[in-house]
């Protein structure tokens, strides 16, 4: 297992960890000055500053991608809702791409309005069947443009609004039917806070294997937890095994970045130099 | 699949849906009044009255159990504390045979500590395994008391404070490995707020079978859901397909109560009958 308590070499910050602070710019910039050599971006940040420039800063400042945020959100409640989505996909793929991104996360979608406080309707597996028809279409068109799909299953909590996929292991069943030959195409980004508590974990990340694990989030579950989105947890604030569950990684041979992807209204009221700061430090110290 | 919309001969109301408006004497009452059939009443409330005198109340208001809550909470940071949660169980075995319950419904334990926000340690392998342990010991005591345990998976955002036991396939798991022969001493109690997200739901409740399923717990995931713990909504009023859940249940065999469990801090502030009608209706319209 990578020793990374001396070094923050294999960190990368999601950019909505500090998104109520400043610009993508300058969250860039403070990454640079750091040292950390990787960040995660999501798409209105990005074109808030502009594609182009983010993608000319990033290579001037030498910071790299650890994936591109995100696409997915499938699910709709028409034909026409249905197309959108696989238009809005494909323009997610080509920034992907344009930015360098190693892979491009799928946060799938669930019950079409739900976000709204609206569904539409309730029926899970229609929704479950229009998610799997999408990342196939969406599919094809990223072997193309050989820009990897990371399916990031997100915490049941979430799924009627956010995604449907809420193990890994429906990830990565997801993956065999779309990709038997595991070419690398298809994979999954395991986030910590939404599978932390999965009896099967370990077992489906050894199944993932290297080819599969194209992404790895961290930060923490607070005890108690006060809310349903926006209260994720520092690393070594909660109770995640967090080097317990990157040494499963490490066996299934990842040898990636640990992202740090933190919602968090208490963080996001924090000046940003002191949540980076604390991003480090943590890596090393609990991750 | 039997039909509810003319008659209420199947609900059951667990009695923590009322426990902010009445004691637990006026619930049987109200219950019995409606022509209720069937209660789930929760320790502490036959506590606050007398086991004795709930018993002869119930007995006498023809009002039957469909389960006892509840036994379970084995995990401890140390051996005496290990110890105490088993006593425990047995005395929640010996109330729910006084009570005549068809089972106890098991709220496993997690993190000890978690509850109270200082969790004593991190570790979810070792209090899965004490969980298991916990189980073993009060099955042989329920044994001979002839009173089954009902395993009740609860919701993974529940996972460090109340349960480490999240889904039916890892509850099932526990049943085979404890009461291989299916003796009916040991099965689940399937509460559709905790698992109605799960992709492999209805394969495992196919695989309970009858012998397995021995409560089920109906209510509805609210959109958006604004607490972790008392914002369960209304049958009807949620994403839950609460008949298409109910069909795989009876189509494994299950022939027992729909017992309604609303923890709300919404409905615990609306008159008592006004809950109890509602549940009525909503059983008749939705379940």
């Amino acid at each position: 297992m990578r020793d990374f308590s001396s070094s923050h070499e294999w960190l990368s910050i999601n950019t909505a960890t500090v998104r109520k602070q400043w610009r993508l710019d300058r969250i860039i910039d403070e990454c640079a000055r750091r040292g950390i050599r990787a960040i995660s971006p999501w798409r209105d940040q990005v074109a808030a500053v502009g594609l182009e420039a983010i993608g000319q800063q990033l290579r001037a400042a030498g910071v790299g991608l650890s994936g591109y945020c995100r696409g997915g959100f499938y699910p709709a409640a028409d034909a026409a809702g249905l197309a959108a989505a696989l238009a809005d996909n494909r323009r997610a793929v080509d920034e992907a791409a344009a930015l360098g991104a190693p892979c491009l996360v799928l946060v799938v979608g669930s019950l079409p309005g739900a976000l709204e406080g609206r569904p539409a309707h309730r029926d899970l597996a229609r929704v479950r069947a229009e998610v799997r028809d999408g990342i196939a279409a969406t599919l094809e068109y990223a072997r193309a443009a050989k820009l990897p799909l990371a399916i990031e299953p997100l915490h049941p909590m979430q799924a009627a609004e956010r995604a449907c996929v809420n193990t890994l292991e429906q990830a990565l069943d997801l993956c065999d039917a779309l990709d038997p030959q595991r070419t690398g195409a298809l994979g999954v980004a395991v986030d910590l806070y939404h599978v932390w508590w999965d009896p099967k974990l370990a077992a489906q990340i050894a199944r993932a294997g290297r080819e599969r694990l194209l992404a790895f989030h961290v930060c923490d579950w607070l005890v108690p937890t006060r809310d349903l989105l926006n209260d994720r947890g520092m690393m070594g604030d909660g109770v995640i095994e967090l080097r317990r569950a990157r040494s499963w990684m490490e066996q299934a041979g990842y040898r990636g970045f640990a992202e740090v992807e933190i919602f968090s209204e208490h963080w996001w009221s924090r000046p940003g130099e002191e949540v980076l700061d604390t991003c480090i430090a943590r890596h090393r110290s609990v991750v």
